[in-house]
């Protein structure tokens, strides 16, 4: 089921920019027990976003309430996806002053993969595809995914993520997910992300967690050998909740890992937690 | 008028990855006396752009008969804009293996601002937003645009365009044309584009031209004293052909510049030029 301004339709004006440029921000979001997980969270980076491109922010009650119109139809669980683009108009790429943005949301299938690989680990590997550094754009969802796109296409079928360095080989996120290294028992660490990459929801819930669960967390500069060198690997993103890493491979080495305890102890908090 | 795989509608799949990734390569193709412009270098780099993408390249054959359909219907002047996208489908950023692009053509107006600006030149403007560096997506014309769209944005109503540096302070391009500077009465030079910005398809034509015309040309490195110091510059596109600088302005100096004589007898060829 899909919602475009507020109107059931499966169809888009070809004129939107959301098409055109990538004019447009979007959030995915769990939906549970008929409510949309983090929803306030989620709403205040689509809004960072919106702020950042000099989109018009959408009417929150209105969007707000064709939230619940969704999700009210979901029986179990499911995925909604939000796209707020700048919508039709202006010459070229310059802007108009006054856009009327297009809302679109969406409501997806939940899979039934993502609680198997939560329990089973995934498998890793490192991508050729790198990430730009543009402070400009980093940290919130734009549609400007080509990066991603070409990254997930190396992935063959035995590996359920690809990990993303920038040009200087720091490594910054998978394509879909952010990423945790345990170097003890107690240490968890993670990318900063002020160049490139997306500030997950899940990875500031699971950091804030972290630290509620007396670990010590940081956000650091890490690097392929931090990877290999590593206790275990978790990777993060909203839908997921927290999968860890079975296995990373590089071209030249592949390493297998433990399961951290944690990771069962928030996926179970991640059940409840709204 | 719009045709989506050869159907005339104004309408597209909302789960197209051209909405949600940009996922996808686009041409912006001059109509004069019915015909396309330049039309065998625009499906060159359209393929290329698919290649680079790995998006299956459109039946050309079919292509071209619909560009012949819309180019027929246009009484004098008009712009066509050629988007291909993967599609729908594919389970988030991973492409499907086997997807079905969208062919997208749509015309629009040619502007009446074009020649006046040929004619008396243009009011060029600094933008602090800057390209990232990005190899695997510099030259050709991809779908994520929001470095463009965000510094088009920054342009005020005196200025027809806006110079984009990398962030390296490189001169690469303006926000959607190619720069060219003449630094004496035979020598032209234009910024090298290996780790960002588009291969102008009339920035092709003109340095051939050039060429032929017994000037020196070459693509290196410019930075913004190049400009400032420059005898004149001059800004192309597909659509424009050559405009003329007749100011630059930097947060710092506003400089006036003469307009070079090559640039009317460039534009007079571009007018039978196929």
């Amino acid at each position: 089921m899909t919602l475009v301004n507020g109107i059931q339709t499966d169809t888009l004006p070809v004129s939107d920019r959301g098409l055109h440029y990538g004019d447009g921000v979007f959030e995915t979001i769990a939906i549970k027990q008929k409510q949309a997980q983090f929803l306030v969270s989620h709403l205040d980076r689509l809004k960072r976003g919106c702020t950042s491109l000099l989109i018009p922010l959408p009417d929150m009650d209105m969007l707000k309430s064709e939230i619940t119109s969704l999700t009210e139809t979901v029986a179990d669980k499911a995925v909604l996806k939000i796209i707020i683009t700048r919508g039709s108009g202006g010459r070229g790429y310059r802007p108009e002053a006054k856009s009327h943005g297009t809302r679109i949301l969406s409501l997806h299938p939940w899979g039934e993969h993502i609680a198997v690989y939560q329990e089973q680990g995934i498998q890793l590997m490192l991508c050729k595809t790198h990430l730009a550094h543009n402070p400009q754009l980093a940290g919130f969802k734009h549609l400007n995914r080509l990066e991603q796109v070409i990254a997930s296409a190396e992935l063959t079928d035995d590996f359920q993520e690809g990990i993303m360095q920038d040009a200087d080989g720091a490594i910054i996120e998978g394509t879909m997910s952010n990423i945790f290294i345990v170097t003890d028992n107690k240490t968890v660490k993670t990318p900063r992300l002020d160049q490139c990459g997306i500030q997950g929801i899940m990875r500031h819930k699971l950091l804030k967690w972290l630290e509620n669960n007396n670990f010590n967390v940081g956000q650091t500069n890490i690097g392929l050998s931090d990877l290999l060198q590593a206790h275990s690997i978790l990777m993060s993103n909203s839908i997921i909740g927290l999968w860890p890493v079975k296995l990373f491979k590089t071209k030249q080495e592949t390493r297998h890992y433990p399961l951290p305890g944690f990771v069962e102890d928030f996926n179970k908090y991640l059940d409840t937690a709204r």
